[in-house]
């Protein structure tokens, strides 16, 4: 009955993430207590092996770990505070309470006031949200980023270490908050490239290539990104099912990144343009559907924009346009993401580690990363494998002029297009001599 | 029979644009043929007194004066060089020809290029787009921007005098490209405000106020713009009615204007993001809808987007996010269209008295226009009314940030405000001292 000795846990919100994570901690033995708004996950709960509470405030009762999964802040405080039932009251002296779920830093760090003013600081909360996607979830081999006390993060580390990937557990200095800084900087390159990849092959369906061959190459290729993999297949899915992660989800996510951006005066030109298009989907109706779906912004407009004629004639050449505007895309969100967590102050090595094998990672990111690092850091002459910002230009521009002649949008190819055209004007370097990595100066200057 | 010692004019092309601006000339007591490929509108013209032919050829045989008004590019060629029995072989020697499409600079270029390699340098090229809307083309008031041979304006001044204000006749230096050049400027306002006018009465109506309230009160106050003006009307036309300028129309010349600006590596992010909206309409199938039609594309959201919440309650509150968005949007594309002006060598004090008096004019352009065109032209110094970057930057960003709680996409505001964050991170000055003027310096370092 070795199983009996792991400690009792509280699991609130058993969404797609949270009931991976959930039923990865009862197969490692734990007996974990499932609370969720939604009856039918409960029961499917009860089924793969966790007990059930009707209220957050059952759930965490006599657990000395809670773990709280719910998909937005507003959602949070009403489990955690404000709701019906809410679990800290209920909550044991000196538990610990590890919040995953992907919120705006401001918000946890109000939580952890909160729980002062409440008469609840003896709660050892961890700001500690995850990325890696539901599969990862359910294996426990997820990327988590932890911000909080030493005492907090010392008492939650065992289930910490669960949920995670031994190599991917980052405690991120700066406490509560910190974890949620670093989630926010990796979530924009989740922001622009869950678009991106619906970009790039959405143009490569109106260039009347097999998306399916298209992507392949592309992930074979400089465009390849965490994000292309994984929605691929739903892409092609003629439903875009399974719905693994809705529309909404990521949507939230974007929203915080570009909110904080502006409390900090930050641009966020890619996100932001993500964004944007992220609300036309939703205005549509498309919320509640898988993101991948987005590749209908592309391809809906396929036999409905007149007589058009592209240049690119050949598999090869048009190939080549999708991996070049992708390449771009992907440079520009890398850039943006790491010129964030500069501003905010995370440690760049720390959040370039964390997102090259996390969700966030791309070819471009893990080429480019460290040189982007140092030139971030200030080291002006930092190498860069002799990539030069033009040559990345030309084969974006070249992309979408294509896409012009065929009048298909590529709303991140171009926002990242002109980017580095004003980049470029305001570098006092020629042209020719731009390194792709000095683009960074733009968001940094 | 005073009528009869005007001389004898072949029109070509009677669209919105050429109808009007035909049948002026017939009123004006001008014998004039007009060509056109579509059959109804020729009956249509001889009803208004005009004659009509069946080929460019037939309609130019013995004129001393050809006015072509066709919609592209492409057309021209055709109608003049390249389809069934064209007009130039068939043009008498030393007649002039007055190109008035909306044409890249390079397109004009080449044709008087072609004009003497088919031995037909004689032709008196004048290149000579119009600006004002079918209104002002029928009363013959329209804004013209003139360039071309000394000999060639002379020749055909009285018909372009005929056609214009007065006040309007722009000649402009620079010989053959330079009156498109003029025109591709003055439509980079056109571009950003006919959606900027649907963003605003989109947000509008999404924020629950009556959109003819709105927009009558954004007429009064620095929101205003021609094309908000224009386009209010059929805006709340609940089918949009009448179909007075297609959005085909509009994509067609801001794809000018990215284009010709991707030959200069001058960067048109405002541009660009209406063209990539203009792209997703034409997708949807609405490319032959006005364009007054794209507040589609901020309304449709309206009870899709789920549960949200504005912070906005009065409607004052909500009438002052509105004017602060176009606010933004409007200092941004005056900056844009004066800076690109300079990029291609055009004066600028002229420029700017042209789209303040035509379909480009907004209150921010004729407010601040003149001082913009100082620190383009280097007057570091030159005063603007004491408005500041930060002022225009507050009203747009709460804007923004309304918009973004009730998830209504703000395409151009969004832009706009991230130009702004950039402009302010390059500009050495103090935030609070920056002033709006000095946004230029993003276009023009």
């Amino acid at each position: 009955m070795a199983q009996n000795t792991k400690p009792e846990i509280a699991f609130i919100g058993l969404g797609a993430m949270g009931f991976g994570m959930a039923t990865n901690l009862v197969k490692q033995g734990y007996p974990v207590t499932g609370f969720d708004i939604w009856g039918p996950t409960l029961d499917k709960f009860r089924v793969a092996g966790g007990a059930t509470a009707t209220t957050p405030a059952a759930a965490v009762k006599d657990k000395d770990h809670c773990v709280c999964m719910v998909a937005t802040a507003q959602q949070a405080q009403a489990v955690l505070l404000d709701g019906p039932d809410p679990a800290v009251p209920a909550m044991p002296q000196n538990s610990t309470l590890l919040l995953c779920s992907t919120v705006p830093c401001a918000y946890v760090q109000s939580l952890e006031k909160q729980l002062a003013e409440r008469g609840r600081g003896d709660i050892l909360l961890i700001d500690c949200p995850v990325s890696g996607g539901a599969g990862r979830a359910a294996d426990g081999t997820l990327s988590i980023m932890v911000g909080g006390s030493d005492a907090a993060v010392a008492k939650g580390r065992f289930l910490l270490q669960e949920m995670s990937d031994a190599s991917k557990l980052y405690i991120v200095a700066g406490g509560i908050g910190a974890g949620s800084n670093m989630k926010m900087c990796h979530q924009v390159l989740a922001a622009v490239q869950i678009l991106g990849a619906s970009e790039g092959m959405g143009f490569a369906s109106r260039l009347g290539l097999d998306p399916r061959a298209a992507g392949e190459r592309c992930l074979q290729s400089k465009a390849r990104s965490w994000f292309l993999e994984h929605r691929l297949p739903r892409m092609l899915h003629p439903e875009f099912q399974p719905v693994a992660s809705a529309l909404t989800i990521i949507l939230k996510d974007t929203s915080i990144i570009t909110s904080e951006a502006r409390r900090y005066g930050f641009p966020t030109p890619l996100t932001s343009t993500a964004e944007q298009a992220y609300f036309s989907a939703v205005g549509r109706g498309w919320g509640a559907d898988d993101d991948a779906s987005l590749i209908r912004l592309y391809t809906e407009g396929a036999g409905k924009v007149g007589q058009v004629a592209g240049l690119a004639e050949t598999e090869e050449a048009k190939t080549s346009l999708v991996v070049n505007l992708l390449r771009g895309i992907n440079l520009c969100s890398a850039t943006e993401a790491l010129s964030f967590a500069k501003r905010v102050g995370l440690d760049l090595d720390q959040v370039l580690d964390l997102c090259v094998n996390a969700a966030g990672g791309s070819t471009m990111l893990q080429e480019l990363g460290p040189d982007l690092v140092k030139a971030l850091q200030g080291d002006a002459g930092a190498p860069n494998g002799g990539l030069k910002l033009q040559e990345i230009a030309t084969g974006l521009q070249e992309a979408v002029e294509e896409a012009q002649r065929l009048k298909i949008p590529v709303y991140l190819g171009s926002a990242a297009l002109n980017l580095i055209s004003i980049g470029v004007l305001h570098n006092p370097a020629k042209a020719d001599d731009i390194t792709a990595t000095s683009i960074a100066r733009l968001w940094t200057p």
